[in-house]
């Protein structure tokens, strides 16, 4: 409350506070008088006591997600995905191109990033681009080639979803469903992927806290669909030499906060090839569970992120450098021995 | 270039500039060599070149938005919405609750915005709540409710859309569609609402850049969808003492940069009732079309929103000051005399 | 304090805060246990109960400065400079070039400022520059024809001090002393305008909280140096459409927290002279004390600032439109008839 | 130069492109013209052609910086401190309480980091704090104070300057001269620090790009001062998770902009110490070449920055783990065998 708040004005906050089921203490202290909600507070608007005479401030005590919290469920989780997991000791990589731009560049990409070492192969079929003009994705073609490029060389197939229509088919043609960055406050998206009880990896809005990714997971989570996978993927900040930034402080974070494994794209943190290694090294590093990295046989020739994307040799480079950190810090790389 | 470049890479760039379909124009510096794109470079990814050997950096010259710029036409847009005006020399003002809560709410309120001067009434069936445990909006039901209020009050309504599929019902019940913030960058949805040929309120997105505003615009005016109106509503920045920090500056830069009205939405660019008047105030002063406003009847009681609500009489004194304000830059509110 | 902490873990917390002087109020929550701490916190780091055993989160209660509170002194404060005041109903207007270059340019900007209605000339002698390579302002040269200039056209001077050393030499030379974005928290020089008991103008910190600039606003008052004014300039964001944003919630916001007269520099918080005069005209609509804004003859030949100088007969146009603003609110321009 | 801009208006630019002594060079493209400045533009703000009739936008192709830039010296440097490199193969160690508080605490501090491995002293005597009510370090007490621990056991002292007067005396107790993220654009203090001919850490300002911190360190180096690291300490972004966000891309990026060593300082970057080991980790993991880490034998009572402070067995541990690390990134911590 503020200072010099009177008896009155404080009886109406408790009386407030009583009429929405909860039980009211009272903290005087030497210049604030406190107000304490007794209950579960997470289903109430915190904004709703902030507008009272006299209140001055309202501090949230307990975060607003449940199921995605330690507090729900202490042990790591594992989630299985088309034979492969990602949250235990193993590191997974995911890889692929930005777009399916043809069936040549998908195969080529494909047979080079299965070599390499990857996982998993990503490619995107509805690409959300933020111009009308630039390509926006092979859509039930792209998907079609994904599936069949995923089967052929025996990697299970990650791929974005883009409208809640979309989630049935995309369902279909993938092992695991990607909710990109510029949706991940969609929350029409988000119910109908929850519902489809697939796999998902749910990327950090680009300017969202770490608290609003964990409650985009909660949509997800609440309709009983724990298969779900975080990534970091770089935020908007002042700083524009690269064209996010990684927040690498996110990983160690995020597993204190939360039993889902954390990935990190390394590609859209950094939006530069040179960089990308050097990202990959410090997410694995951090503690980070696995890895998606765009990869393109001929990047200056990609349809969409070229500037950020390695060539078939430079990511395996990087699944070298990876597999070394992987083992200093105790863990190792998703298939070679624990 | 990067200093140092050899001639055989300069060739290279100059090659894969004109198999793109430009013409290249070489100009030599002091210490570095530029490369210049001759054509329209739009629908090219200006990252295609940066991964080329021996690019430093690329710089776009043109703006990526066409349709939403002042050289595709120069004089400011009037869009005409229920029998009002966004754009002319008056300036509009949309007022409601956050979200239709009850008949009884909406009424009240619907009548008090219309006795205090407002020319729109808004209000929310669909919600996009950051926690699933909060109230999500009425759905149809809100959308019944409010259609009934404008009618009943003789005020056209103003509604967010939140999925595809929902567009064409709520097109039915509303004079205007209201892209939320959250959806700026929802791809599958501008196009929806482009198709739809009904008037559009475009919010800016919390943290996109005036740029990516209008890269939002073009998807909905590039299906010649022109009934569009911005809108700037706050951006997240470092500083939390506020919800958000209205982007002042926004207002005239976009009525450089675009012909389309642009209004401000001071009730999320502020999150607090006591603040909401003079953001509505600085919005007139700088320029801005139109506010658009949260009231309440009780704002202690409200399902979302409440700590940036205005009662009714709050409301009906910022109308008289914009009223004071807009004379004072030589425009009028809608209705009074010019 | 975490969920399922121990008893033991919380007794050595209340013992921790009894040990520094407060008392402790223990207080239970359907999932948490808070520890209350009454007393005045303000000299002790909440850091250092974070760290302890079982504690999940410390919360401020009490805001961190005293002396510029409204807690303090409830009524604005009014400061009175070289015969004019800051902060009474009368806006104040601030103008002259951002470097004093020469004495034609200086005596040219500072009979137009006059003309046009400015209450008060600035021009930095000494100049925080980005680049070594970039004009660093005459120093002391420059503090002599401004002190030369102010005197002949019978305006008080503003200028800047960007050295502890330098105080006493600048406050010979000025009615108020500036402290710049740069050296919002240099806190060495803080003191020392502190102690030089000389008005002073203390500019946001480019990437300062309000709460930050309060707390530096709160350095100089505890010298007992309470001639001090508060200067919104403009923040980094995201947005780099224009130099910086302009935050414009800073304004009636500051207006509840503090007690000091609050002004805006809308030459830097736009950062293009085409958008001054909208910023200017804002924030006298949100309930500004002041404006300081860069006038230049010429400003395609000035040495810094050049793209956000207004013109003289811009300037001129820009105090008409204030006044007419000014009105509006219900207040005047300094020296008009109230 | 804007669509459709006249002749005239272009012949201005050029004429006074060629007036500063450049040669001016257009080119016409589709839709705009461009004129190029050849020649070393450094010197010249390009605010000064922004204002000029018909110019729409100014784009610098030069970095502003030269001595701290790849192209001036391609090689990486290495620094010498007391009989250590920074730059080498070989990974340096700061480590040291925040601040000196009491004989007892520095020397505790002081005998363990040097057990557990660290290369380098670090202590405060002079504190930026953002609060006058805050522990503002023992100034001279404290520097005599450190250099006899230092001397005692034997590592090379690193200290933070924050007045341009006290640049002799700090220099006189230490090997090398800190300057805080505060004090990065102080210039005044730049300037001398750069006349000290001392060893300098800089740590980037907390809102300052990447390109800035460059810039701040060619205000040292243009004094022929080039015994200088640069330090990533953590940026202020949106994220109020943790204390600041550490920009890891920052190391290799900075690892291709400049010759300079980088080292990071995940304690400051965190905020929190259960994060500053995978901060620590992940910056060897990216390429760092040292790293500066709080420590402080009784974190609970330590005057300044607590609960970021690791007690002397988690320094240890993190010395462990950034020793596999940089094994296996293909270096090796000081002084252990290349």
């Amino acid at each position: 409350m503020k200072a010099g708040t009177e008896a009155a004005a404080i009886d109406a906050v408790i009386a407030r506070v009583e009429e929405l089921g909860f039980r009211a203490h009272v903290s005087r202290g030497a210049e604030r008088t406190i107000v304490g909600v007794i209950g579960d507070e997470r289903p109430v608007d915190p904004e709703q006591f902030e507008i009272l005479d006299g209140v001055e401030r309202v501090v949230r005590i307990l975060q607003p997600y449940k199921l995605a919290s330690r507090d729900f469920k202490r042990e790591k989780s594992q989630v299985a995905v088309g034979g492969a997991v990602f949250g235990g000791t193993g590191i997974a990589i995911v890889a692929g191109p930005c777009s399916v731009e043809s069936r040549e560049q998908l195969f080529e990409t494909a047979w080079a990033v299965k070599e390499a070492g990857a996982h998993f192969l990503r490619g995107g079929a509805f690409k959300p681009r933020s111009s009308p003009y630039s390509f926006q994705g092979l859509g039930q073609e792209g998907l079609d080639l994904l599936a069949e490029a995923a089967a052929t060389v025996g990697l299970p197939a990650v791929t974005e979803v883009v409208a809640p229509g979309d989630v049935d088919t995309v369902r279909r043609s993938s092992a695991m469903l990607q909710i990109g960055t510029r949706n991940m406050a969609n929350y029409a998206l988000l119910h109908e992927v929850g519902r489809s009880n697939h796999p998902v990896l749910l990327k950090r809005g680009m300017s969202s806290t770490i608290q609003e990714l964990l409650m985009a997971a909660e949509y997800i989570l609440h309709h009983r669909n724990y298969a779900l996978v975080l990534c970091e993927r770089g935020i908007r900040t002042f700083e524009n030499a690269t064209r996010f930034t990684l927040d690498i402080n996110a990983v160690p974070l995020l597993g204190e906060l939360t039993h889902l494994p954390v990935v990190v794209d390394p590609s859209h943190a950094t939006g530069k090839a040179s960089l990308v290694a050097a990202g990959a090294r410090a997410a694995v590093a951090a503690g980070a569970d696995g890895l998606i990295v765009e990869v393109h046989p001929h990047p200056d020739r990609a349809l969409s992120d070229g500037a950020q994307s390695l060539r078939p040799d430079q990511f395996a480079a990087l699944v070298r450098e990876v597999r070394d950190i992987a083992r200093a810090v105790g863990r190792h790389l998703l298939g070679d021995a624990a």
